[in-house]
C-alpha cells in the first residue's frame, strides 16, 4: 500500500478553516424564528421534600411564555435503569436537580422569572459517599429502590485467584481513589427544541449518539420514536458529555411543546459545571500477584462508584475497568466485583476514557510496586507480560494486531533520548504506563454498526452521508480521506454529510473510540461500490476492460498506458448524461464480527483492540510540591494513522486533559454543593502548561480496519495520570493513590 | 390494484400545516449571520452604450461593503447560447439590463447607494417587435451575431402537406398573436450566495433544476461545478421561472465574493415585473387542411417569436409548439418552422405549458373554424381525429396509453348537464379544446433521469432522499404516498428530502411535469428494495419464506395468517440490533426508456403522453364586452391520481392561470418599457373571479408509470385560453386571435 496518495499523510482538518476564522456556526449561535429562551430552575437542598411550588409571580412578569414543574407536564423516567425525570417530583435528591422551567422573550428575562418562583422545601437527611449511604439506617435516596445499592453489578471470575495469592512470589495491594473532575468542554451544553403543527419534534442538540437520543427522548416524551428528528451543528467539544440523554433536553422540548414555539436552553459556565454530567468517582481496591520472574498471576478488584442520584450510562464504566483489570498485560486468574451506590451527589455521565483511566491508574501503579518487590526492571516486567498477537483474554477477548510490546520498546528507547537541565531543589523522576483499549467498534448496544452512503455529482463533487458524528474529533476529515483514497480523487472533492438523523443512516454514535474504524469501513465499502461503478462506465468509454483500469488523482485510466484516461467526473456525466443513464449513489453497513458480553461478562466486544504506552519525565519541587512535566513520550498501536495530524493531535489532546486528571483538576463536591464555577477554580492545563509531547505510531496494520486503521481517540488520555504517579514515586519515593495528586497533596505525603 | 392504502386517497399536501400556520421559512426568510443585502441597478434606456459608470459616490456612503459593475469582476457568459453577462458590459440591450450592483449592511441603504452611481449613456437606436427587428438596415442588438436572427430555428417537415392542400375539403389559415404575461409568483425572486474562506459557494436559490443550475452558475463564475452547493428552502411559486440561471444569482455570488460575507437580493414587487423572466411572446401563422370527413390532413405552422435581448430556455418553447402542431390529433403531413429574433425587449425564460398553451390556442380555434367550414360538430370533429393508444405520431412519439376519446367524451357529458340562468344582455357561449403534453418526462437533456435514496430509521421513519425538486406543486406528499404504498405503512410515517445538491442524488429538475412520473419511479424502484428486505428479515423473524409475506398498514404479516406479523419497526430494528446487522438504506436511478429528439425533430422523447379536454361554458355581456365563465370541465387522463386532490389542485391552478392568460393578464411592455408594476395592473383572476370547476380524472393505468401515473403538472393550463375563445366564438361568432380577449377587445370586436 505504498501507492496511497491520500491516507498516511498529515492533513489538517476539512472544518479547520472554518473554525479558525470564526465562521463555524455553532450550536450556540443558532437562532430560530420566534424563539424563546428556556432557563431552569435547580434545587436549593441536596436532598428535600417539594412541599408546594408557587410559579404565580413567574408566569406573571411580562415577557415570560410558559412556566413548569415537574407535576403540570406529561413526562417519562429516562437513564440507564429509568430512575430519573426532567422535571422532579415530590423530591430533589441532589443540588444539579431541576424543579422548575421558565421560557420567555430573552434569557435575561427567564433568569428573572427564575428567581420569581417560591418553591418550599422539607429539608431531608442526605448521603454524600458510598460508605454514608451503605452505613445501616441511612436515609435512602430513591425510596421505592429500598436500599441505596443500584440494580447495577459487575461481577467477573476466571481461574483460580485464591490458589494464586498462596502460589506468588509477590503480591500487592492498594486502594486508589479518584475523584470528581468535568469534561470542561468549552462549548457548554444547549438544547433546541422545535415542535412542527403536527406533534413532531425536532431538536438540534450535542448528542453524540443522536439515534439512541431520539430513542430516549422520545420514550421521556411520551411520543414514538419516528416523531423526533435531531439535527447537530457543531459543538464547542463533548468528550462522552453527548452519551446520555439529560433533563436540558427534555425540558426544552416539555417548554416549547407547552409554548408552541421553539425554546433554546443555553446553560452558561456556572451552570455547566453544576450541571454537566462528570467522570464517575470511585474507589478501587486492588491487588495483584506475580510469579518471581514476573509474570502476573492473579487480579482481584473491586470497585465502588459514588453514583449519584442517578443511574446513568457513566455507571457502566466498570465494564471498562474489567477489560483492564482482565486484559491491560496477560493475567490467568482475574475477579472482579462492584458496588455501585446511590448517593445525594451530583451523577455522572461518559466520559473519554469511560473507566479506562481509572482502571489503568490502579493496574499500572501495581505494576510499578510489584517490579520494585520483585527487584526487576520497571519496561522488562511490562514487557514480560504483554499482550501478543493470537491471545484471547480471560473476557474472551481475540487479540488479532497488536504491538504493545513495540509501543514498550518505543517509549523506553525514546525516554532516554533527551535530557532537560533539573534545576537545582527539584527531583526528577521517570513513570510508565501501558494502556489497553477497544480498537474495533465496542458491542456495548445490541448493534454496533454504522451505514454510509456514498454519491457524485455531475461535477465530480463526492458526498459521504455518513451516520457518524463529528463532535471535533476529526472524523470529517478522516472518512472523507477513506472515501478519496478509495475512489482514487483528491481529497477537497469529498464533503461528509452527518448531522441529520432525517438524512444519515443508521449508527450508534460516538463512542469507544470507534468512528474511524466502523464508519470508516461503511464509507470504504460505499466507495468500493462506487468506484466499480465508474470502472464499468468508464471501460465503455475507454474501450478496456474494466480490469485494465485504475483510478488515483481523480483519473481513471489503462494501468497498462496511462495516457488512455478519463477525468472522473466526465465518467460520471458519461453515465448520468444518455439514454438509460445510470447514477453514482451507493450505500453500505458496517457492523464488525463481534460480540455483546454475555451475562458472566465474557464475549469479544471489538473487532481489534489498541495498545499504548507512556513514559512521562516529571521535576518536582521538593519545596513546595510544585510539578513540572518535562517530557511526555507517547507510543500508540493505531493499525495505521490515516491522517497522522489529527491522530497526533487526538493523542496530544489526550496527554491535556490526562495531565490535568492526574495534577490539577478536580470538581469540589462538598455536601453535596458544587464549589467550583469558573476556570479560576477548575484547573484544566494552559497551553504553556504543556510539556514537550513525542508521539510515535506503531503500525500494526490491522487486517480488518479500514486501511489497516484502528481507533485512537481514548488512547492518549487514559495512561497518562497512572504514568505521572508512577514518575513522581520514582523521583520521590512516595506512591500516590488518589488523584488529583496536587502540590499540596505532594508537598504534605513528602513532608510526612 | 384495488387494495392500494395511500395512492389513490384524496391526500392534504404534507407541507400544508406549515404553509397554512405561517411557520414554513422561506426563501425570503432566510437570514444568515453578517449578511449584506444586495440591489441592482437596472438600465435607465432599452438600448445604449454605456459610456462610463462612476460609483465612488456609493462607495463612499456608510453601510455600503461592496459596489460592482460589469468590468470589475471576472464573469462569463451564461444562458442557452451565452450570449448574457450577468453586469453588462459596453452597452444595455433592454430595460432589465444590470449595470451595477450594490451589497450593504441593510437594504434601504444599498437602494440608496444605487442612487449614487451616475450611468453616462449614449442612446441607441432600438428595436421593439420582430418586424422592426427584421427591416433592413435595422439596429443590431448583438452587433457580433451580425444578424437580429437568432442562431435557434426549429424545422420539421412530415409527409407532403402541399399537396394536402389541394386534396382537401377545408383549408383554414389565420395568425394568432399571443404578448407578454408572467408567471406572477406571489414569491419573488431571492438569491442568498455564500463563499467559505476555502473559495466554495453555497446558494439557497429558487432554482427548479438545481444541478444545471449548479453548473451554469460556476460556469459564469470562473470555478469548477463542484465548488457550488445548492440548497433550496421553500419558494412562493415558480411555474417555470426556475429553469434558467440568472443576472440576480450570478450578481449575488459576484457581491458576496467581493465581500467576502454572505448577500441576499431579494426582488420587491415593482422589480419582479420588471426583472422575471416573460412567457415567450409570438405570432403564430397556422394552416390546416381536412377531408370532407373530418379527418385532417396536413397542417402548416410559422411561428415568430420576439426573443428579447438575450436567448433563455424560454427561446426553445418552439420544440412543444411543434409537438402540438404534430401530435394534438392525428394529422399525417405536418410542417413547422420559426424564426426567432432578437429585440431590445425583456427576454422571456420559462413557463408552465412551455409553449404548449400558445400552440394550443392556434391549433384549436382552427378545430373549431374547420368544424364550421364542415358543418360538423365541433367534439365529433375532434373525436374522429382523436390520438388513440398504439399511434406514433410524425415526430416518432409512440402512444402508449392514451385516454382521449374518453376525455373528449367526458367534458362533452359534463357541459350538458347544468346550466345556470343566463342574465339578460348577455350572451352565453360553449368552446372545447383538447390537449397533448408530454406525461413520462421529456428528454430534453441528455439525461432524463433521477436517483432517489430511501432510508428507514429504528422507530419506522422513512426518509426519501429524491433529486426532485418541491416548488409547491406537491411532489413531496406524492413520493411520499409512492414510498408509503410500495413500502406498505402510513404516509405520515415518510419525509422528504429534497432540497440540499451536496445530499440528493442527479435529477433535471422540475420541468415537463415530469417529477411525479420520473422522481416517483425512481422512488417506487428504491423502496422495492428496502420493501424486499424487511420481507427477508421479518421471514427470519415469522419463521415463514418471504414469498409468503405481505406489508400493508405498518405490518409485516403471514398473507395466509395475518394474525403472524410484526410492526415494520420492529423489523427494522431486528435488522440494525444484532451482531452482523443490516441496514435499511436503499438506492434507486430511474431513466426513462427514451430518446432525445435528433436534428430532424423526431424521436420519442416521453415514456408516455399526457391528453386532455376542457370545455367552458362562459357568458358575455355585449354591450360591454364583459365575460363571466361559468363553468370549466377539465377531462385528464392521468394514468392513475395518485392523489386526487392534490391532482385535482394541479387542474385548478392551471385554470385559474389559463384564464387570465385568455381574459385578463398581460403585461404591459412598450418600446421597451414595462409599465406593469403591481397587482392593481396586472390582473390575476382573484377567487371570486373563478367558474365553478370540475375535474374529472380518466385513468389510463399507464404500463410504465409508478402505480400507473403520468405527469399532469401543466395539463389544466394548457387548454384553457383555446376553450375561451371558442366558447366566445360560439356566443358571439366573432374568432379571437389574440390574447388576452380584454372586454374591451370584444367590444372593439363585437362594434365593428
Amino acid at each position: 500500500m505504498s501507492d496511497l496518495s491520500v491516507i498516511g499523510r498529515p492533513t489538517p482538518k476539512k472544518d479547520g478553516a472554518e473554525k479558525v476564522t470564526g465562521r463555524t456556526r455553532f450550536l450556540h449561535d443558532l437562532e430560530l424564528p420566534r424563539m424563546l429562551h428556556g432557563r431552569i430552575l435547580r434545587a436549593a437542598l441536596p436532598h428535600a421534600r417539594i412541599v408546594r411550588i408557587d410559579t404565580s409571580r413567574a408566569r406573571a412578569l411580562p415577557g415570560v411564555v410558559s412556566v413548569i414543574t415537574g407535576t403540570d407536564v406529561e413526562q417519562h423516567p429516562f437513564g440507564f435503569v429509568k430512575d430519573h425525570l426532567a422535571l422532579k417530583r415530590g423530591k430533589v435528591r441532589c443540588i444539579r436537580d431541576e424543579v422548575a422551567a421558565v421560557a420567555a422573550e430573552t434569557s435575561a428575562l427567564a433568569e428573572e422569572a427564575l428567581a420569581l418562583i417560591e418553591v418550599q422545601y422539607d429539608e431531608l437527611p442526605a448521603v454524600f459517599s458510598p460508605a454514608a449511604a451503605l452505613a445501616a439506617g441511612a436515609p435512602l435516596v430513591h425510596e421505592d429502590v429500598g436500599t441505596n445499592v443500584t440494580a447495577l453489578r459487575y461481577q467477573f471470575t476466571h481461574g483460580d485467584v485464591d490458589r494464586a495469592w498462596a502460589d506468588a512470589a509477590a503480591v500487592v495491594e492498594g486502594e486508589y481513589t479518584l475523584n470528581f473532575v468535568t469534561p470542561a468542554c468549552l462549548g457548554t451544553m444547549v438544547a433546541i427544541a422545535d415542535w412542527d403543527p403536527e406533534g413532531r419534534l425536532t431538536m438540534w442538540s450535542a448528542t453524540q449518539v443522536p439515534f439512541l437520543y431520539q430513542r430516549d427522548l422520545a420514550h421521556a416524551l411520551g411520543v414514538s420514536g419516528d416523531r423526533v428528528r435531531v439535527l447537530q451543528p457543531p459543538v464547542g467539544g463533548n468528550f462522552g458529555r453527548g452519551l446520555d440523554l439529560y433533563p436540558i433536553d427534555v425540558i426544552a422540548a416539555l417548554l416549547a411543546r407547552r409554548a408552541r414555539r421553539p425554546v433554546k436552553i443555553e446553560f452558561d459556565r456556572v451552570e455547566e459545571f453544576v450541571a454537566c454530567p462528570t467522570r464517575e468517582p470511585c474507589r478501587i481496591r486492588l491487588r495483584t500477584a506475580a510469579a518471581a520472574d514476573g509474570r502476573l498471576l492473579a487480579r482481584d478488584a473491586h470497585v465502588t462508584v459514588d453514583n449519584g442520584a442517578y443511574v446513568s450510562w457513566g455507571s457502566t464504566t466498570p465494564y471498562v475497568m474489567l477489560a483492564t483489570v482482565a486484559g491491560l498485560y496477560r493475567c490467568p486468574s482475574v475477579r472482579f466485583d462492584t458496588t455501585i451506590v446511590y448517593t445525594n451527589n451530583p451523577y455522572s455521565g461518559s466520559m473519554r476514557g469511560y473507566g479506562n483511566l481509572e482502571s489503568t491508574f490502579a493496574v499500572e501503579c501495581q505494576m510499578d510496586e510489584l517490579a520494585d518487590r520483585l527487584g526487576m526492571d520497571r519496561l522488562e516486567l511490562r514487557r514480560r507480560n504483554a499482550i501478543k498477537p493470537g491471545d484471547v483474554n480471560p473476557q474472551g477477548f481475540i487479540v488479532t494486531s497488536c504491538a504493545m510490546r513495540e509501543c514498550l520498546d518505543a517509549v523506553g528507547d525514546e525516554i532516554r533520548r533527551a535530557a532537560p537541565p533539573l534545576a537545582p531543589g527539584w527531583k526528577r523522576g521517570v513513570g510508565y504506563a501501558g494502556m489497553f483499549h477497544v480498537g474495533g467498534g465496542a458491542r456495548i448496544y445490541r448493534s454496533d454498526g454504522c451505514g454510509a452512503i456514498v454519491k457524485l455529482d455531475d461535477f465530480g463533487r463526492v458526498s459521504l452521508i455518513t451516520g457518524a458524528s463529528e463532535i471535533g474529533q476529526g472524523s470529517e476529515t478522516v472518512l472523507a480521506m477513506i472515501v478519496a483514497e478509495t475512489l482514487g480523487v483528491p481529497l477537497e472533492r469529498v464533503d461528509v454529510v452527518n448531522s441529520d438523523t432525517a438524512v444519515k443512516p443508521w449508527d450508534v454514535g460516538v463512542h469507544a473510540s470507534r468512528t474511524t474504524f466502523i464508519a470508516g469501513n461503511a464509507a470504504r465499502l460505499a466507495a468500493e461500490k462506487i468506484r466499480a461503478r465508474l470502472v464499468e462506465v468508464a471501460a465503455e468509454q475507454l474501450e478496456a476492460s474494466p480490469g485494465e483500469l485504475a483510478l488515483k488523482d481523480g483519473w481513471v485510466f489503462v494501468r497498462a498506458e496511462p495516457g488512455r484516461r478519463l477525468a472522473y467526473e466526465r465518467v460520471v456525466r458519461a453515465g448520468h448524461l444518455r439514454e438509460r443513464g445510470v447514477s453514482f449513489v451507493a450505500e453500505a453497513f458496517y457492523d464488525p464480527p463481534t460480540e455483546m458480553l454475555d451475562k458472566d461478562l465474557r464475549g469479544n466486544v471489538s473487532a481489534t483492540y489498541g495498545f499504548a504506552a507512556q513514559a512521562v519525565m516529571l521535576d518536582v519541587d521538593v519545596a513546595t510540591g510544585q510539578v513540572h512535566v518535562r517530557r511526555v513520550i507517547s507510543a500508540h498501536d493505531v493499525g495505521r494513522a490515516l491522517n497522522p495530524l489529527a491522530a497526533e493531535g487526538q493523542i496530544h489532546g489526550g496527554i491535556h486533559m490526562g495531565l490535568g486528571y492526574a495534577l490539577s483538576e478536580r470538581l469540589v463536591v462538598e455536601d453535596g454543593q458544587i464549589f467550583t464555577s469558573s476556570f479560576m477554580d477548575y484547573a484544566i492545563l494552559r497551553a504553556d502548561d504543556m510539556p514537550d509531547i513525542t508521539v510515535r505510531f506503531i503500525e500494526s496494520v490491522d487486517a480488518e480496519g479500514p486501511f489497516g486503521a484502528k481507533g485512537l481517540g481514548e488512547s492518549g488520555v487514559i495512561p497518562v495520570s497512572a504514568a505521572v504517579a508512577n514518575a513522581l514515586k520514582d523521583a520521590l519515593g512516595v506512591a500516590f493513590t488518589e488523584l488529583p495528586i496536587t502540590p499540596a497533596r505532594i508537598h504534605a505525603a513528602v513532608s510526612r
